[in-house]
């Protein structure tokens, strides 16, 4: 199978750089902006002061560098395989272990769908671990460490403002589980980033096919889509047809880290019978998820039997899938979750490949009016004794949390969350301040978020307008993405995150100065800012550019200010 | 001239319904939102649960009262008339004031473009005042008091949810200077709203037109548009030609009370030279707006001659319109603002025919960067000072507040209006709070909006996508109120205000038990909802409704949760 290959338009005004490593033989890419000098008129004479260009952190990977030819079906650069390599630790195997996948690869059926390129799995030597965290705590400053350094940093050293963010600092933070690199050593496509309530607040995107929709091609779309508005990673959520060809498609192209929730998958191999799951088909699941390269893994191992009759008491009972999938399990077994029975095997696999496990919130409330209830925080009690399981064995933890909550109930989740999981990092839906607003849920949310962003949770996963009615199309991951990099970003200047106000602070000068392209390429989106502007100069294109659009040329504020600051009196 | 009538489509699965008052002959308005029943089979027999009707509040006015003509070349009904004739206190002048409004009215050219009534405008008895205030502080219950006290219930009563809102506590609010009813004895049309911290959180929309664009047609659209998907009051601030004729067609057609910037009149009717504005131009522009109808005007009378200076501090300079006029009147006379020099003879003006004074933040910050600094809390200051003038004549106030505030500066924003300006109602422009997202500050700004009225701002001014860019047009509008109802809603649960989560637990019922249509009928945007749904289904049109669209059959949640539900063991 051949897809069509993808090439996305540079960002407009920019270009990819890349900074060098101190330690490493690395290069972070990130993204400049360029502006155009401050125009002032004096006693006749134009008189231009340049202005800086602006770095931005840039999850867009190779798609935006125009050095390097993109070709969907061959994946992106593998950069990261010769950290891994050097490393030592690793060793490449012949074949893949899942019995699962090869099935799927000996079906030449699958052939037409299959992604051309195989890439034999890499795993830790015998008695190895091979996790960041491990590292860590060892005190070796990797390259993906200090990498991520560098990324959260931008500027900030040539712009002489201060940073406590260093690579001693990064692998401090990894060490005491307070912060996660996802980087599985079989997906080194990827380029490192953190998660970490000290970091720049990141956001998760949601793709994948249902049982109702879309092919690989449309969700490889939606993958590199994601990134280039600013997705930090990315979950293939996929339930329908082919999960493991599409997957592969994915991983291969992704810049991102990716993540999955295996029981979708194992629950597609038992033909949708919650019953039939078992622990050596989640196992194989699981193997088969790592090999291909898979960054982190959703697991409802905190969905016990004894919660089952919560649900009853609830208004919206489960709206987690893999916890309902998994409370339904331990209800027609009348048996404790193998997820949990099974967690320390579980670790053991995850450490060979530095798969992070994202704890599940099975019990996350679907209504603001179930937030806070006992079924969600007897969950977090659980979950925070599995951090400590992971942590034994060096495997890198992230909490999933809620969900709905109104707004005065927030903070206390956050907070009970940071004590309850010993301060491993929180990753959270939304939440969604009210249930009213089916169709604008992107914005029910990112007030949730926002705020408890700049409370200290360090990723959100967007949620797009479709949320509750409809899979998202393209257009509603560009509009899921920009309201959560608005909510992330609010947060980090809430935060008083080094730097985090360059861009606003430059972005408001050239909107004061009228530099209209500035503005826009400043912008999260500077496409649709263009467009909504040229949409009201159709009207007076002969009108100069100083006044804004919206009041016409005697009533624009910024032009009166400036005449004003221009006569004032000292 | 004749425009062309609005015709609403009726809100889906919905009716009108009307409260009867118990001390006036008065019947107030809300919407009743119809629902299916809850259907559970068991052994074989279908079980039907009737689910209640929601009471939802209404600021649609006549437009979805089926049994009301609408007829915009008429105006709507003069429904307060009665009430206010009854006070005793009022007469009908037999001409209009304004030197002004009499140039334009015998100015037979703009025949064409008038409004086809003209009512006689009233105005207070010699040594009457006849505000809200007044009446609040002399111990009278007005039927405009009891309305809103019906209206803020909607059917609490009925529930048996405890509230504290009752007419007599209406009236202490407004007394105290806490809450305002805005309601020009010249705008009969309009239903009375409340607006005070302890009150649902309203919103404000703004339309009018500028150099730029729209005609009155256009305008008038947009006005009920807004009021149809949830604006509680509308600002008319034109700029641009006709406006005396664009807003009478206005204030006619509007349900909800009608606020402006009387600046902006002043100064076109000086060809726009800030220079040429006068005292005695502005005052006759107050009248000739008094007695069209107009409910508050913003009056920007706390930027002070002093403060010009600190317009050059700011990386932004001054960004409201009202504010930059009024500095460089200052600086270009030398002379302090004839705004604070006449502000009592102001409020005389305004008591005789009950306009409400929204004191104006000129000096708001229009960056993050500038947020919270001198410039704005001197004014706000000011802006205290003004409000003890305000009510000695018994004018009543509320405070126009930010801007741009990052979320960590906002709550002290709130703090420090509710002591400077002795609990008047506070009523914020979002904040937005960063600036990185042009086209997308109905989101950057929700997010502020959201928090700011739940720590006790009483009224939001939405924000659009278009903010810094264009104009407004329809689908802005509606982006913008639904965004703005999130907001205010969000701070309603969160200010646990009696009975706001009703709906939200109407809803999330509804969703739980695939009461597909309800749910969308219970939705602050049922149409998108329901466009959004069909979206999906039409891949799967055979499917049965018994499940998310987003997940599909075997993954649905809360398809699982129920068959939980009924297989848990107790």
């Amino acid at each position: 199978m051949q897809i069509e290959n993808i090439n996305l338009s540079q960002y407009p005004g920019s270009t990819k750089k890349y900074v060098e490593g101190k330690l490493h033989p690395i290069k972070v890419a990130m993204r400049e902006v360029h502006q155009h000098p401050t125009v002032k008129i004096e006693n006749g004479k134009r008189i231009e002061t340049p202005n800086e260009p602006i770095t931005i952190y840039d999850t867009s990977g190779p798609y935006t560098d125009p050095s390097i030819k993109i070709d969907i079906n061959k994946g992106l650069p593998r950069n990261r395989e010769k950290w891994i390599e050097e490393r030592n630790d690793t060793v490449i195997l012949e074949d893949i272990t899942s019995q699962y996948g090869k099935a799927r690869r000996d079906n030449s059926n699958l052939d037409i769908i299959r992604f051309p390129i195989f890439h034999k799995p890499r795993v830790a030597k015998e008695g190895h671990r091979v996790t960041q965290l491990h590292y860590a705590r060892k005190g070796i400053i990797t390259p993906e460490m200090e990498y991520v350094a560098i990324r959260e940093n931008l500027d900030n050293e040539s712009r002489g403002i201060k940073t406590y963010i260093t690579p001693e600092f990064v692998r401090d933070e990894v060490a005491s589980g307070r912060a996660i690199i996802a980087a599985n050593i079989n997906h080194p496509e990827a380029e490192p980033m953190i998660i970490g309530r000290a970091f720049a607040v990141k956001l998760n995107t949601n793709i994948g096919n249902s049982a109702l929709s879309s092919g690989i091609e449309e969700e490889v779309a939606k993958a590199v889509w994601s990134c280039y508005w600013g997705g930090d990673t990315l979950m293939d959520l996929s339930t329908g047809d082919n999960i493991h060809e599409t997957r592969e498609w994915i991983i291969r192209n992704c810049p991102v880290p990716v993540g999955t929730v295996p029981i979708y998958q194992a629950l597609e191999k038992v033909n949708g019978k919650v019953k039939d799951l078992t622990w050596e088909i989640y196992r194989d699941t699981l193997i088969e998820q790592c090999e291909q390269g898979v960054d982190y893994f959703t697991i409802h191992a905190g969905v016990l039997k004894e919660h089952a009759k919560l649900v009853q008491e609830r208004l919206t009972g489960c709206v987690s899938r893999g916890g309902s999938i998994m409370t339904q399990w331990c209800v027609e077994h009348n048996q404790e979750s193998f997820l949990f029975e099974h967690f320390e095997e579980i670790c053991e696999i995850l450490n060979k490949y530095d798969v992070a496990v994202s704890l599940g919130d099975g019990m996350r409330p679907g209504s603001t009016h179930d937030a806070n209830d006992r079924a969600q925080f007897l969950e977090l009690e659980v979950l925070g004794k599995l951090t400590e399981i992971a942590w034994k064995h060096e495997v890198q933890v992230i909490i999933e949390g809620p969900g709905h909550v109104p707004m005065h109930k927030i903070k206390i989740n956050m907070d009970k969350q940071i004590e309850a999981c010993h301060g491993a990092p929180f990753y959270t839906l939304g939440p969604l301040t009210t249930d009213i607003a089916p169709g604008y849920d992107h914005i029910t949310s990112a007030i949730g978020a926002a705020m408890i962003s700049w409370y200290g949770t360090a990723m959100i996963c967007y949620v797009t307008p479709k949320e509750h009615l409809s899979l998202p199309n393209l257009n509603d991951v560009r509009d899921g993405v920009i309201a959560y990099k608005v909510a992330a970003h609010a947060a980090d200047l809430a935060k008083q995150l080094p730097g985090a106000d360059v861009r606003d602070d430059a972005l408001s000068k050239a909107r004061y100065e009228f530099r209209w392209k500035d503005q826009f390429n400043l912008s999260l989106d500077p496409e649709r800012a263009m467009q909504y502007y040229l949409e009201s100069r159709r009207n007076a294109p002969e009108a100069d550019d100083k006044f804004c659009t919206m009041c016409g040329p005697n009533f624009c504020a910024m032009r009166i200010s400036q005449n004003i600051a221009e006569s004032c009196p000292e």
